[in-house]
Order: structure tokens, then C-alpha cells, then sequence
């Protein structure tokens, strides 16, 4: 029989797939499983996203420009200015979430062979886009210990080499919850300034900050505005992950081609996401801010919780909606998947998702985890609660 | 500036895109076009799928399943059973549109360098996402003299290396309008078999068969259901091409389980699409044969239309909406910019899609052009009789 690629066979699965069937197993046995393990959250979309949809009066659900209609990237235009970010609709591509934006600017920037340097851990389905694209991928690694801050420059020029032709962060940071300080952000500006390299920016979780951290997009930095190709996303920001509508952001001319023959070859992004998308643009500051409260909330429930357990240490988020957690264990991954087979108290358990699927580094991470805390303050209380009885139990064994 | 990637690079833009700013102009004048051009359907969308809409109750629009809602693909087996093929909802995956279908195929199947082989004329985006896969394209060509029938074996086997993975068809054909008839699929499944090959089998427009032709799917073939990979999408049979629903249908499990390591990487089809998509399913036939007997109707006015204008010769469609004609003209791509730039009568002039933009060889079907027959009956008449008031100035020039 016809055998597949071998660029797919070296896709990993993600480990948090592996749990499913137990974490399904469980509540087959009637076990209430808490999930800490997913970036879906919780809030509602905005009510005008909502209603944009109750309101079609189209007849022909027809295919819409290949970059995106322009009435939402004019959207998208405003929304970037209140950032103090100069971007016209025809510097700004709408893609099919910000996952097309991912892969088409792979596709774009990079040829096969070529490197791209990243964080380690990073957001998985990088990996599996590089993958598909056949670009290597290097990482610098940052450190729960550190809080997950961005190495010194050395660490990437280190990594550097003729066929690097990008660098890629995610910021805020999925799966650490790090944002990165403006001192941070200009010293990879002087890198990729004096590499020439591309610098890719998902900033899917730009809203997601907290305390008094203050916000730097790579949109900001001076001088490099032809390296930064920014890749955005209206899932995390308006509660709507199943409308899948993106967008590539940048002013370098060729990327926007680039990327639009590839839009071109797929024909259009999503017409009923792109409706609701413009319509929750009208959502702004007086939607997002209780929310982020409500994140600000439940970070501290978690972490402060975490920290109180003997033996775990949580890394302080700053931004997005996760943490990692370094737990008493040698191998997160085994214990997860027995808090969802073994476990349970007052019927009760926690499905968490090993960090050791963002790690790109062979056996890096093998003792923390990734939470998402995107239940509401008293489920995360209770699923800290658990956490702690499980650890208490699998110590023991 | 960091530079884009060659492969990139190496897709070319399509000739109808480069027709749109003429066209845009010709309107600013005041001159009304006629769109032979494009496979937008002017057709309803099935009330089921737009009352499907106005439903929607959720207040969350979420992430659904990386393969797509599982009572979709319930409905999708259902629908292939209606044509005989078992495939469980399990051997069905749910992508973006057609187009990620095609891209997550060739992304699975074949590795880069690897060569695909399908018809010449074609559609022109496999190419571009053959070049996004570093896959070589190789064509065997169609002739519009044989009503773009497919070739003899021997056409294909001398372009058969050790790097052939696959054989690519669109059936029904965009753009010749051409099926493959039951010996023509069962000569494919021979060459499949010889040489255990993938068969890419794009049968979007499966619905749109005219006259007595008999239909037979790349999934009615015996003994070769490891090596068929359907690609399939709602947009043209349901006429709702913006939702972005399509799927991978086929029963080899490395296939699936690989297309679903890129589904999990992209997260998850369109929410909506799929709502619009499950509920269009209650369409049937009842909603399809006048559709089908429309365009049949449409069919019969353009190519008796087109076959009446001296020096035309159009192919006969025995399926999809697409006829070709071969004009008595040196360069297609020149006349079809010139009925924009320099041609009206009363007020009026035709968009026709240049063929060479579907050809992969070079200098192939230069004086040939592709009309789909997306528009009523009387527009059609006119927009033929306008494309002979044009040949009728542009001979004479």
C-alpha cells in the first residue's frame, strides 16, 4: 500500500491527545474531571458578534475576497492604531485563524531547509507547521526558574548560521504565560536587525496582560518594520476560536504577496467568521476589561494556590492564560495520565497537560506541566485542591 | 530586507486576478460585465443551512474537534452510502474548504520532491500548492479535440519514476467540464494498482453530471480503497462556498491518522461552515435536480451558443459548470484583457478566464478560454453574442 510522507511520520502527536481517552474513560466511570489542559475559554463572545450572526439577510453563502473583506481589515487597521501601531487595510491579510497565519508565513519566509530560531518550550503546532514546511527548527531554551524571560542575545547568535531566516515568539507567551519586557523585545530588534532575519510575532494573546506589565508588540520596534510579520488571531481576544479568522500584519511588501497567493490558491478565508469577527470589533475596552480582570482573578487563585502546594513551584504569568507548574514528580507525563486513570477523590480529578509536548529539546520539561486557568475562581480552587491530594497520593505509592 | 522564499516565488499569480483591475476599470466607465469567469454559483444556499444560522443558541462560538463535529461525518457517510461507498464517519475528516482537503492531502501523501501526476489543462491550484509542498507536478495532456478525455494508459506510465506518489484528477473536471467515464476510472485503477500509487480524486462538483453520463467515483474502484484519497467539499453542491467546508474522505489509515496530525495542528474546521453544512445535508434531492437541471439548461445555451460563432469550437460538458472554448484568436490571455480594456457594445462587454492560466505546459491552449455557467439563461445568450461582437472588432483590427 501506498506509504505516506516521512515529513508527517515526524510529526509528534500531542501528548495532551494521548490523555483524551483516559480523561473520556474517566468520566465513562463517573469521575468529574477538572480541565486545566485547554485553551478554550470560558467567556462569552460579545453579544454584538453574536447577534452579526442572527442578522444575515444573504441568501448565497458565497466565497469572500482572498484577503479577507475590506471592511474588517479597516477594522482591524483601527483596532492596530489604538495600539499606536500604523498597519492600512492593505498591510493586514485575514487567514482562516491564526493558524493559517502560522503556516502561510512559514510558507512565505521560509524555503525547506531554512531555520527558524524560537523558544523553548514553544506553542506545539509550531513544530508540526515547521514540519509540514520542512523548516528546521532551533530553539533557545528559558527557564521556569527565570520565569520563562527571554535568553540574552548571545543564546540566539549562538543558534545563527547562513540558512537561519527567522526568529518566531509567541507574546504574551503560550505555553509559559511570559510576556516579554521592551528591553527584551529591543534586544531581539538588534539581532534580527543585524541578521536581517525575519521576525515573526504571534500576538494572539495581546489583551491577555496583568499587573502592571507593560505591553511591547514587535510592532512597536523601530527601524525593522520590513522584518516583523506580526500573526493575529480574533479566537483568545473575543472568546470566538470556532469562527477561525486571523490575519497576517505586515509592511513588508513581499510577505503580503507572498502570503496572498497562497490565500488566493485557498480562495477565501471563513465569510460568517469574517462577519462576527467585525461585529465583535465594536465589543472594545468596555467587553475586554472585566475579562481580563476576570483572568486577572483566577491567575492569582492558581498560582497562589500552586505555590502553597509542598514541593511545587508555579512560574508567575504576566500575560495569556497559562502557567507552568514544576511538580514533585520525574515524569509529568505519567502522572497526568494516572490522575486521570488512578486517581479521583470525592469523584473528582484534574486533567493537565505535560509540558514535555511543548519542549522541542529531547527530555526537557519532564517535571512541569502546563495549566490553563480558564475556569471560573471556585473550579480552580477545587482543581488545585485536587492536584494537591493526587500529588499527596502518587508520592506515596 | 530578509527575503521571501523561492518556492513561493515560483507560483504564479493567476491570469483572472490579473483581469480583475481591467475589469474593476471597464466598470468605473460605466460598461457592465458579464462574469464567464468565475465558479461563484448564483444559486440559493439551502434554506436548512441558512435557518441553521438564525439557531445558533451558543453564546460561546468554540473550538469544535480537530477532525469536525462528529454528526457531520455521520451525515457525510450517510450521503456517500446514498452513492454506495462505505465509509465510516471515522475514515471522513473535515477540513477548510476543498482547498485544505487538496493542501493536507499533498502535505500527507507526498514528501518534497516527489512527483503527482494529473491532466493538463488543470486546476490551477494544485500547482500552487504543489509548489507550497515542494511536490513536482507532471501532466498528461488533454486535448479539447477528445473532449478532454483522459488519456491512454501509456500517457501515464511514461511519466511513472521511482519519486511517483500519486495521481491527481479533478472529476468532474474544473476546468474542462469533462467525466471520466466508468473505463476511464477503471484504466486509472490499473495504473493505481501496477504501480501503488495514491489516488487523488477531487469530486467536488460530483453533483453536477449532465445528459445520460454515468458517474463513477475514485471510491467505487475495486481493490485499490487503500490507495483512494476523495477529496470532497460543500461549496458547489450545496452553494454555500464561503462557509469553507470540505473533507478527506478515504480508508488508509496512515492517510487519515496524518491529515489529522495537520487538522490538530490547525486546531479545528469553521464552527459555522459546519452548523450550515450539517443542516444543508436535509437539502437532498428535492433541492439538488432543479439546480442540476438549471445548469444542464445553462450548459445547452452557452456551448450551442458558443458552437454557433464562426471559428469557436467549444468542448462539451458532461459535467461540473465549466465548457472550453477554443477561439479563433493567436493569444487568449490578450483578447479576454482587451474585451475589458478596449471592447464594449451597447454598454456591455463579457470577462472570460484566459485557459493558459489552467495549463501546466508552457504555451499550452494559448487561443483557448475557460466559461463557467454560473449566470441565467438570457445572460448567458447575451454575454455569447457580446463574445461574438468582440471577436467579430478584435479580427477586424
Amino acid at each position: 500500500m501506498a506509504r505516506i510522507s516521512e515529513r508527517i511520520n515526524g510529526i509528534a502527536g500531542s501528548p495532551i491527545r494521548k490523555l483524551t481517552p483516559l480523561a473520556d474513560a474517566a468520566k465513562a466511570r463517573g469521575v468529574a474531571v477538572y480541565h486545566l489542559n485547554i485553551g478554550q475559554p470560558d467567556i462569552r463572545t460579545p453579544q454584538a458578534g453574536l447577534d452579526a450572526l442572527k442578522d444575515i439577510r444573504r441568501t448565497v453563502l458565497e466565497y469572500s475576497p482572498s484577503q479577507g473583506f475590506l471592511s474588517l481589515r479597516e477594522k482591524i487597521s483601527s483596532y492596530y492604531a489604538g495600539y499606536g501601531m500604523r498597519y492600512s487595510p492593505d498591510e493586514i491579510i485575514i487567514t482562516t485563524g491564526g493558524s493559517e497565519a502560522v503556516l502561510f508565513s512559514f510558507l512565505t519566509c521560509l524555503d525547506p531547509g531554512d531555520e527558524i530560531i524560537t523558544t523553548d518550550p514553544t506553542y506545539a503546532n509550531y513544530i508540526a507547521f515547521a514540519a509540514a514546511a520542512g523548516v528546521k527548527v532551533r530553539t533557545v531554551l528559558t527557564r521556569i526558574e527565570d520565569n520563562f524571560a527571554l535568553p540574552e542575545a548571545e543564546e540566539f547568535e549562538k543558534l545563527i548560521s547562513p540558512s537561519t531566516k527567522a526568529i518566531l515568539i509567541c507574546n504574551p507567551n503560550n505555553p509559559s504565560g511570559s510576556l516579554y519586557s521592551p528591553d527584551e523585545m529591543r534586544r531581539l530588534a538588534d539581532i534580527v536587525r543585524r541578521h536581517d532575519l525575519f521576525l515573526l510575532s504571534d500576538e494572539v494573546y495581546r489583551e491577555f496582560i496583568y499587573g502592571d506589565a507593560c505591553y511591547m508588540s514587535a510592532g512597536h520596534l523601530d527601524g525593522i518594520g520590513g522584518n516583523v510579520v506580526i500573526l493575529d488571531s480574533f479566537s483568545k481576544r473575543y472568546s470566538e476560536c470556532g469562527i477561525r479568522i486571523g490575519a497576517v500584519v505586515t509592511r513588508n511588501r513581499a510577505v503580503l504577496e507572498g502570503v496572498l497567493k497562497l490565500c488566493q490558491a485557498r480562495l477565501s478565508p471563513p465569510l460568517l467568521g469574517q462577519i462576527v469577527a467585525e461585529a465583535s470589533c465594536s465589543a472594545g475596552r468596555e467587553y475586554l476589561d472585566p475579562v481580563i480582570k476576570e483572568y486577572d482573578r483566577r491567575r492569582k487563585v492558581l498560582v497562589e494556590g500552586l505555590n502553597s502546594i509542598p514541593g511545587v513551584v508555579a512560574s508567575v504569568p504576566s500575560g495569556a492564560f497559562y502557567a507552568i507548574a514544576k511538580l514533585p514528580v520525574d515524569d509529568a507525563d505519567k502522572f497526568c495520565a494516572w490522575c486521570l486513570s488512578d486517581f479521583e477523590y470525592e469523584g473528582e480529578t484534574v486533567m493537565m497537560a505535560p509540558a514535555s509536548g511543548f519542549y522541542f529539546t529531547q527530555g526537557a520539561g519532564r517535571s512541569e506541566v502546563r495549566l490553563a486557568y480558564v475556569l471560573e475562581e471556585k473550579s480552580l480552587e477545587r482543581a488545585v485542591f485536587l492536584l494537591s491530594k493526587a500529588l499527596e497520593k502518587y508520592r506515596a505509592l
